[in-house]
């Protein structure tokens, strides 16, 4: 199996140690089934790493916009994470789950005066500037509010982690941040240098997603740390936070890359202990953002088939009673899942089919080319797995379908942490 | 301008004849405007055609997935068409709305058992069956409540309507309905015929979307009544109805194809017609069911600009307060638009940028390569056209934004009809 939280009993496939099939009779389907364990069994892999690696101080920053509901940010905090959050909306949810605001970070590309002034009267600890509007804006809101706002500035290091285009946001042209090679993070840094109300922590990166080569984080660190050496010869500002995003790949399908989170942690921290040293820098504490590797795992989604189409010469159709509305991510990327017939989970795959949803649309395909028993029937249950990450965060309304509840399993037990919407739920900003 | 209803005034957009500089301010950003004579017009257009056309008792239905909000439908029942609906969510909406629900076609390849009861419960006119199990079950339910239920088989006539693939539903390889090639259509007919409880009306086919080759439905027309006197040679049964689906173009951008819809319409009447006789079979009622050529044009969404970044050697970005959680289109499909600095609008556009989201994802483009006024800075307003169809309905909560609101502009007054979420709504239903 491809998780060691996946396993089958009497032909039944459970997760997290309880009866897929029983939690889908129980809750419905579509169904999100999140095993809590592991999201706080992958915090902690995060944490420790950081506790004990070579930058003092250093933190993992869980980034919640990989699956934010009120439920996660409780545990991040009781786990000990900071929260990486990008709009009011994840402010206002962590803030309502009592999260220590003083350990978020407010990223985003595009922050509105509106949201400044939110984010600091929330009493966010950092800022994450993007650009220069964004300096001169929150430093006047900061003023106008008596605050100094501690910030980290997001600059564009020039690395090309090898992922696919969609989540390659390290290199020089890209929306976010400002980029080293043309000399403007430098200049950008001496504006936020120069404004009164901002205090100057760090810089930080994001190279992209599914990163699996373990020398990405070690490329980043060295553009970064040299960065760090301008500012500091230049500018006479050292920096405190170095805040190399995230990025850490998952397993989604057998035979895919991996990587040892927890050593690769140890030796980029290594790496910029060493560079720290060889630049006469200060070692800075490392920040680290993980998403997808917190709660990717820890996902598993559950529908009901429909119909099964055998269409002869051509192609076979499975569809399920969700799709596209709870998991676009192939729609989007053509990204790559597993799948299993969760009540006939030992039975031999001898049928290909395409997994496809409910909508009225072509393209709502959940993956295709997919294995199953060809006994696969109207009102069997089928698991997709490893959906924890970007699939509640990107769920849509889309053919008007409610949105799935989220079921926490842990030691045995399941309990509801978000709702399933209701019919109702669609119809309350409507006005008739 | 792309269409007649956008137009500049002192440097301003005005979209329905109102300021849309104003609007912005008034209502706020990201925000959906929609033109109700617009949308109105549109419809009128459909009936009018229909109504004078070769095939008796012909309508519209608006599928009523490109927009679906409570206040559409009752639109467009004053506006005399009937709805397609996908989903409980679209029922229930059409309904509270007051939609007459005899007229309205419940669509979808995954109608759970669920949605079956509830759907005959709200009276609902027609279901359009898709594959063998659902007739199956259909018969069960409405025989277990007491009902003969109407319905249209959908089936796929192997068109190939020469536009996007993920768009193009009409071919034998598809999710939807049963194939007229395979055999499998009229095995599904035939058990249709069988079912004491179902009430064979018709057929259905759906060929694709953003059709301007005029001959598409001239095609499908063909196939289509080839297959019904197949029927009624082998199996003694007539069509009633003959549903064409949908998937008349729109212009997005100058220079795109065009297609006269009415003309076109009155065409593939005609050629039913004759087909009919030539067949020796009695003139079917046709249906047309349109969703982007009745929403598409009398929509805009306006944005407030947050940064411009020039990034020397690469590229620009203009980015804004929205993105793909409103308008996920060129995420998904590439999809071109048309955009326009609403403030500056006569300002000459003397420079090249892409125009992204304010999401914390690299693939949050709403269009590449946008011609701007150089002066454009945070604060401005972007306007991006012909928006109204599949903006709304395909928007999500991703990075925990808001739904923008819907506000219906009609002869120079506004108001809204969808109110824009609020941070308390993005956590109705979580559990903490």
């Amino acid at each position: 199996m491809l998780y060691d939280n996946i396993t089958v009993k009497d032909g039944k496939l459970f997760f997290a140690g309880m009866d897929t099939t029983l939690l889908a009779k129980k809750h419905g389907t579509p169904l999100y089934l999140m095993d809590e364990d592991r999201i706080r069994g992958n915090c902690r892999a995060y944490r420790d790493a950081l506790k004990g690696c070579a930058c003092p101080d250093s933190e993992a920053v869980y980034a919640s916009k990989a699956c934010s509901f009120a439920g996660i940010y409780k545990m991040i905090a009781e786990e000990g994470l900071c929260a990486d959050v990008v709009s009011p909306g994840e402010i206002y949810t962590a803030k309502k789950a009592g999260f220590p605001m003083e350990r978020a970070y407010f990223q985003g590309n595009n922050k509105t005066d509106e949201d400044i002034a939110f984010a600091i009267d929330c009493g966010v600890g950092y800022f994450v500037c993007d650009n220069f509007e964004e300096l001169d804006v929150l430093d006047r809101i900061a003023g106008e509010k008596g605050v100094r706002q501690k910030i980290l500035l997001r600059v564009t290091p020039g690395i090309d982690p090898h992922t696919y285009a969609e989540v390659s946001t390290g290199k020089v042209d890209s929306k976010f941040g400002v980029a080293i090679e043309t000399g403007q993070a430098a200049e950008a840094v001496q504006k936020a240098l120069s404004k009164k109300n901002l205090i100057f922590e760090g810089i930080h990166c994001h190279v992209g997603s599914m990163v699996f080569d373990s020398d990405v984080f070690l490329r980043a660190s060295a553009v970064m740390l040299g960065f760090a050496a301008e500012i500091k010869k230049n500018l006479g500002a050292e920096i405190k936070i170095l805040d190399l995003g995230g990025g850490y790949g998952v397993k989604y399908y057998p035979g895919q890359g991996e990587i040892d989170i927890p050593q690769n942690i140890k030796a980029v921290a290594k790496r910029v202990a060493e560079l720290s040293e060889e630049y006469g820098l200060k070692t800075p504490s490392l920040r680290l953002e993980p998403g997808r590797s917190i709660v990717a795992d820890a996902g598993i989604t559950l529908y009901t088939v429909g119909s099964v189409k055998k269409i002869t010469g051509y192609k076979n159709y499975v569809s399920v009673d969700g799709g596209m509305t709870d998991n676009p991510r192939y729609a989007l990327y053509e990204s790559k899942y597993t799948v299993l017939t969760a009540n006939k989970a030992d039975s031999p795959c001898d049928m290909t089919a395409d997994l496809v949803g409910r909508c009225c649309e072509s393209g709502d395909i959940i993956q295709p080319g997919v294995s199953f028993p060809s006994s696969i029937e109207r009102g069997d249950a089928v698991a997709v797995l490893t959906t924890g990450a970007y699939n509640y965060s990107m769920a849509s309304n889309y053919n008007r379908v409610p949105r799935p509840p989220i079921v926490l399993l842990r030691g045995g037990s399941d309990r509801v942490a978000v709702r399933r919407e209701s019919l109702d739920d669609l119809l309350s900003n409507d006005i008739v």
